[in-house]
């Protein structure tokens, strides 16, 4: 049996260390979202696929949610002498990443090749891969303009209004072939969506009209976790966008952006009052993620739902 | 008045921290070797310059006479972790620079602009120039073929036999225009090469024909310190490259190797025996620098011997 995992940062890394510790080695495939990339002071910065990885290694920071646990920061403490940029943080052992993958990247290597390296050599026994080989830039449009990603979401930490959100490149971007063949594996049993902000994380991946098409195809059950507990979101601007956008912050709305895509929603319980007016099936499970225990509960619980699924396909 | 010193690395650094802290401030400009510059992981380093830049600044590791004081080695144990080549040491605050200089110069920033705008931001009040914006590369001939610099001097710790040293680009290289004004200021009193290595840090300074056009038409004097002591240098391996180029160590090859080119050689006192041999005035002061002091009253030494040379010319 096989899983591939649909998954932004923070929120979707928790669940995925929840997957991979509770399947078979070799079994979990997470496809990450790459919309958050960008070119910082000339290194290649893939922050999602960063936090996934020092997460299943377990490298991660717990406290911050992003980056790596024991950091050193001499780095930046030069970057600011310099005079240069500091809104952006760089660690010191984050860094090596960004150096060696900015290398790989300029020798031609794909960056899906860069990850699966980097994954192998952190010892993680599962793949973690980019949503596309290709660019793929989440633009936000604000009431201060149409901002980058990271200008948005770390320099103005979220507080202009989003008014809209584009994926540039997404129309033409393919799926890489790792991914593409996870999703089509005879051995697959499940797809997860990973209780990412669906908006910022989780969409980039949809606009990939190749993924899209697979998940639309797909003859498995896929299982999206919400992002929100009692109308908000644990981390993160999700209900703030949400209202921006002039959706209803409810399990409701998340249900529909996801119409089509998956078989059934996973909501925790103090949204039970959510589930009568769901569009597909809903299974109640608490979804806040503290502990490792979080993880490999509701991953556990995930995976019981698909075998649900499946019986009754 | 205005004083220019050519230098390399670690005992050129010394000598020119002794020049700064005697000549009054914005008097000094050092022109750098750069011929051991190279690429690594994507990113351009230039060895000599940093240390010239982390002596001036008072960042300079005093025990290994490269890189920093203080220095934090995250970054390394990561390069490590994933499988890279750790040859070359990459601290986690020297990396910045790295960093932003590899980021400016891919903007098309000239390397003497990046260097002179790191001087300033670290409060140097002396000119840090490279000799060329452009690439000199040199190249050691050994019994273990052809070598890169770095390869030579830090991966194979100088263990190969040398039979030739050349400096690629050097013949098409352009001094730094800010380095040529320098040379050419009606205040310039005095040219000081100082006690680097000459086949290996200043010879790449003489390879560019501009540079050696403008010293052997100097109208000041040039006075060179000797790298030796005792028939052997007090760091890095100048005494071994001789014996292995065929050169008899001693003060009167330092001296012929550069002949119509200095005025004066400063040797230190254990050497006076090899004063009567020499082709140029020769000064003695002792030309070990452990101590700031030391440094100081060598500086002191060297501008009074080119207070003399001015007089008696």
């Amino acid at each position: 049996m096989s899983v591939v995992a649909l998954s932004g940062g923070v929120g979707g890394a928790k669940l995925s260390l929840g997957l991979y510790r509770t399947l078979p080695p070799g079994t979990l495939t997470v496809v990450v979202n790459t919309g958050d990339d960008f070119d910082h002071l000339g290194l290649h910065i893939c922050p999602d696929l960063d936090t996934m990885l020092y997460t299943l290694a377990g490298l991660a920071n717990p406290a911050q949610g992003w980056g790596r646990r024991n950091e050193t920061w001499s780095l930046m403490h030069v970057l600011e002498a310099l005079g240069e940029e500091t809104w952006f943080q760089l660690g010191d052992a984050d860094t090596a990443l960004h150096i060696v993958r900015t290398w790989r990247l300029q020798q031609g290597v794909r960056l899906s090749e860069v990850m699966s390296e980097f994954r192998r050599r952190l010892d993680i026994e599962a793949e973690i891969l980019p949503m596309s080989d290709s660019s793929v830039a989440t633009w936000i449009d604000t009431d201060a303009g149409e901002l980058a990603f990271q200008d948005y979401f770390v320099r103005c930490q979220c507080q202009p209004s989003v008014r809209g959100i584009r994926f540039g490149g997404a129309e033409n971007a393919r799926v890489v072939p790792a991914a593409r063949d996870a999703l089509t594996a005879a051995t697959l049993e499940a797809i997860v969506i990973c209780p990412s902000n669906p908006y910022l994380s989780i969409d980039p991946l949809l606009a990939i009209p190749e993924l899209r098409t697979l998940l639309l195809e797909r003859h498995i059950p896929c299982i999206a976790v919400s992002p929100l507990i009692g109308s908000a979101a644990i981390k993160g601007p999700t209900a703030k966008i949400m209202k921006e956008l002039g959706l209803e912050i409810s399990n409701a709305a998340i249900a529909r952006h996801y119409d089509g895509l998956i078989d059934a929603l996973v909501i925790d319980p103090v949204d039970a009052g959510d589930a009568v007016s769901l569009p597909v099936p809903v299974f109640q499970h608490p979804t806040l993620m503290s502990t490792l225990d979080d993880r490999t509960s509701l991953a556990r619980f995930v995976m019981d739902c698909a075998q649900n699924l499946w019986t009754t396909c």
